[in-house]
């Protein structure tokens, strides 16, 4: 394969598993290098339970895409492999792997992705301290295995909480952005806990509920009408535990202003995104600029979609920003294009 | 041109125009059909300022979007004329235009967009009844002016507010979702009006504050801290005016759970995006489906992107729900990529 033919595509989740499939299908070569073991991304890695807004699990609708790619011809793929050097220019790139491979190509593509906040930096909200206060990843798994128990001594919680913003338009620990999803995955997992256990009580504790777009009735109403939700609005202090070893939520209702102590048997830090924690490697690597909270940096998007600081290398999904499925989805099919159109160009020169 | 080569292109706002670029960039032909006689959508229609989140000017980033595609010679463009029929399949429409012309097609996309919430369909809120009750539409075409006067009297108004949900989360008028994107607008806006009039006090009268994503410090921050914007968490009831000629914002202030009146110079209606009001004769004409609120509905998106209820006919952009520009733009590169896809699979099936 010569560089002309052939796109790299860096990370196999949703934005790069969907470019993939798009340069592949429009007869191109793709080159998919992957960092874990295993495609998919973060629904897959982390094991997310039903995905927001089809309503689908993940392992069936990511599954679907990790098939569709292993199955094309026009895709080839290094698991456990990063990308360690990049030499060349746009239209001629090669990339050398961390396996000892070196791939020629034209254009590149950058999915890769988000890190998870890490609870332990939000110390005071009990995670890490006590066994029942738990991430909605972790809580997703539990959903996913079908039996929503306290990890401490196995009940069925009568109360849960899940707490918002975890990570997440916070300045004390350094998070000035909002993660753009957790509201709408926390309403839908209100209801997936209903759903499983229905003499449990879900409370959402929130700063501004953002379940945008046609996410409004879907997730939030239903979340209250139909599965009981109870949302407060309220600024968390702290989790501690009461003598009779129940989870204490202190705060302030912002509503009525008053200070909370809440008892609860499970609480769920709806954790945020992070910057990949690679980025900074990334952007050493592949000569890309980051943006002032760590993401990759974007190029003006109204004539250079999914363009980053540099020709020839595109970017998709959560590495650009919080992002959610449907439009990383979007993004690595958008960008998938702008490869292809860039190969195409090349050849436009060489004939 | 035969319908092999050639896809149809509906729209020609953000995503339409995202679409057609990527199908001429990757080597084949597209026709563009738009109903008004100049292209750009509502950016350039209803005089959008600014655009969120790049800070440049719509003219100017959507101008050169047009001028990308009027200056392609793979890009034939239909001012001033809707689709009327449309017969065939997928791999070869035959549609027919209003002036009478017809367009064969291997795939069809639609970016047809949204229709912008008529404030008369909120009567107590003032628009129609106070001159200086205006939409944010109005709004931003005083701003594109330069000057912020009250249209009554031409005074500089001493007190602005920006009222958040007209026409979204409202049962009661049968807007049941969240338009996304008018609490960045607002906040952008707010901005934008003070750096014109700096004497000017500007307020957002909000239910939940949606600056979701990088959007977060980038506008609502920013917006409060330097720009000092007040934001009010209200539920209004109505406005109107005093004796002495001021318009009355009158509710209640939901964090101090207190009745509010406050007295403004001008009430800006942050509108929302309804569906194309044209959407039940679009999917008449196309053979589409649309989900329950009016919007476009679509496939599902892991493995059929940008696809809609119709094989070989896909939609972008706002037709499918409130979105922002960036989003729409990636989304009509989206389909316009799925489009292309579909010429080369009818080519090997035909080679």
């Amino acid at each position: 394969m010569s560089a002309q033919d052939t796109v790299l595509v860096v990370g196999a989740g949703p934005a790069g598993l969907s470019a993939a499939a798009t340069i592949a299908s429009m007869g191109k070569k793709t080159v998919i290098v992957e960092k874990e073991d295993i495609l998919g991304g973060a629904p897959i890695i982390s094991g997310y339970a039903k995905l927001v807004p089809s309503g689908e699990w993940a392992k069936d609708a990511i599954g679907r895409m990790v098939s569709r790619v292993e199955g094309d011809g026009n895709v080839s793929i290094h698991k456990s492999a990063k990308v360690t050097q990049v030499a060349g220019e746009a239209g001629n790139f090669t990339a050398t792997l961390s396996n000892g491979d070196k791939v020629e190509a034209g254009a590149i593509i950058l999915g890769t992705g988000f890190t998870h906040f890490d609870s332990i930096n939000k110390p005071e909200w009990g995670f890490g301290t006590y066994e029942d206060v738990l991430t909605t990843t972790q809580m997703e798994q539990m959903v996913s295995a079908g039996q929503i128990r306290c990890p401490s001594d196995g009940r069925v919680p009568e109360r849960v909480a899940i707490l918002l913003c975890v990570g997440s338009r916070d300045r004390q620990i350094g998070r000035e952005w909002c993660s753009k999803i957790c509201c709408t995955v926390s309403t839908n997992l209100a209801m997936e806990i209903k759903e499983i256990s229905p003499s449990t009580d879900v409370f959402i504790y929130y700063m501004d509920i953002r379940t945008f777009g046609l996410y409004e009735d879907k997730f939030y109403w239903k979340s209250q009408e139909e599965y009981k939700t109870k949302f407060v609005k309220a600024r968390i202090a702290e989790v501690t535990m009461s003598p009779d070893g129940r989870l204490l939520v202190k705060g302030e209702d912002t509503l009525v202003k008053r200070p909370i102590v809440i008892p609860m048997d499970l609480v769920v830090h709806a954790i945020g995104m992070d910057p990949n924690t690679l980025n900074p490697e990334i952007a050493k690597t592949f000569g890309i600029g980051l943006e002032k909270h760590g993401f990759i940096d974007r190029a003006e998007q109204y004539t250079n979609s999914q363009g980053t600081t540099r020709k020839g290398i595109y970017v998709c999904g959560a590495a650009t920003g919080p992002e959610d499925i449907d439009t990383s989805i979007a993004q690595g099919q958008s960008a998938g294009a702008r490869a292809v159109a860039d190969l195409y160009g090349q050849q436009k020169v060489a004939s």
